[in-house]
């Protein structure tokens, strides 16, 4: 099941099931949007008939009360900025002020001049948990959804802490929904920047997977429903300019495209 | 004016204001808490009769969407971790899930072995804003409070990012209550642990004042009402152990203690 949260004409916002995308995650005049009670964060209740999706704007799938993402977590990549991959994971957080949806735009910071993609599969959670064993962890994944870990390189490097070359405004778009039966081990991950393909993995390639990475986590702070967690980049990051298009695609799950514009 | 949230005889949850501490900002008898309509980031409006503060229970004086906190912002204490004051604040993000209030208990997490104590002084942000210049941060500040930035420097070393080290939950208490009355820039600020002074500082001594951070901060996240700008530690931070109380004092707020347990 894909579930989205869209604003409509009517500038009315909520919840909803995707249906009707076609093979490559891709809206077409076939799919729909069918409304659901309140929140897809327990029994899932539809609230109305299905309506074409075309005309409501999709917004970010989730508002996260923490994104807690994971750093060197693809060996190409810690090595490709001159790093080793950790004997336990790095962990940081972007603030929720980060995150933004679908077709919104990034803005390059006037404080940065590099600013880069990280294409990354995303978790997100749909239960309150702490301290999950491994072979739990499946009970407290909603799903799965694309994310763009954007950087500020050159200030995550002059800080040391990641927290401002990661945590500016519009730095973590996801999208364009959640994929809740998915298993996030094998999944084709590319970044593309207008016609240009930057970043291309599989998920299988992870060094600590998706639900070892939910586990290690809950063992150091209480997830909400709807936090996100972000699984590392592969190599390839690279430049985003004023005017770019970015698109991250996973396959099950979909594109999530973003433009960028200078602040 | 001090505004705190109290859980009442019956569970009940909300904000007030205080009245009636003592000149050390303790409560007494005498002590009350009028409760407000709502919240306290806009008007207040007294909603009720003020009743004995010695009958409720002070909880957290927010719930922060985030806190970010500000390393190496008192020089002695750089030195006496063998860092430099660095030439830009060093920015870094406990999440909601580590804030817990006065009187609850620090819980020392079995991965460390060097849980350690930070007393600071800690900006609530009273309303939405971004990019604040200094003259106007006044604005954007409902007021202050007490806050105790719990490291497990064990962890924060062998990480490099802090997130985890600083993260666990109830890692950041906070309280009694908010200050909003305050010039924050020479306040005495003391820690002990049992009967032992660790830390004894006057804010004077912070190398980036209270509103120069959140005008900077402001300028790489919006900050939203709540919001929690802890704003460093000065020397002689030290080990928390099963069993030990320790009590964060500001002047002019009053003290905010906390017992520690083993998990």
């Amino acid at each position: 099941m894909r579930i989205a949260r869209c604003g409509g004409p009517e500038g009315v916002i909520g919840f909803g099931v995707v249906e009707g995308v076609d093979e490559a995650g891709a809206v077409t005049a076939e799919s729909t949007f069918t409304p659901i009670l309140g929140h897809p964060f327990g029994q899932i209740e539809v609230a109305g008939p299905p309506v074409p999706l075309e005309g409501l704007r999709l917004l970010a799938p989730t508002l996260p009360s923490k994104v807690i993402a994971v750093g060197r977590n693809y060996a190409d990549h810690a090595r490709e900025l001159g790093n080793e991959v950790p004997d336990e994971p790095i962990i940081f957080l972007k603030p929720s002020t980060s995150v933004i949806g679908p077709g919104e735009a990034i803005v390059l910071p006037e404080q940065s001049e590099q600013v880069e993609h990280e294409a990354e599969l995303a978790v997100v959670i749909g239960r309150l948990c702490k301290e999950v064993p491994l072979h739990r962890v499946p009970e407290v994944i909603l799903g799965y959804t694309v994310a763009n870990d954007v950087t500020a390189r050159d200030l995550q490097r002059a800080d040391g802490q990641w927290t401002r070359g990661k945590g500016f405004d519009t730095f973590c778009p996801i999208g364009p929904w959640i994929e809740t039966d998915l298993d996030p081990d094998d999944l084709t991950l590319t970044c593309t920047v207008g016609d240009e393909l930057r970043q291309a993995t599989s998920t299988s390639h992870m060094e600590r997977r998706a639900h070892e990475l939910v586990a290690w986590i809950s063992n150091v702070m209480t997830l909400i429903p709807g936090d996100v967690i972000l699984t590392g980049t592969p190599a390839g990051v690279g430049p985003l300019r004023d005017g770019d298009s970015v698109s991250v695609t996973i396959s099950s799950i979909g594109t999530l495209t973003n433009r960028v514009v200078s602040s």
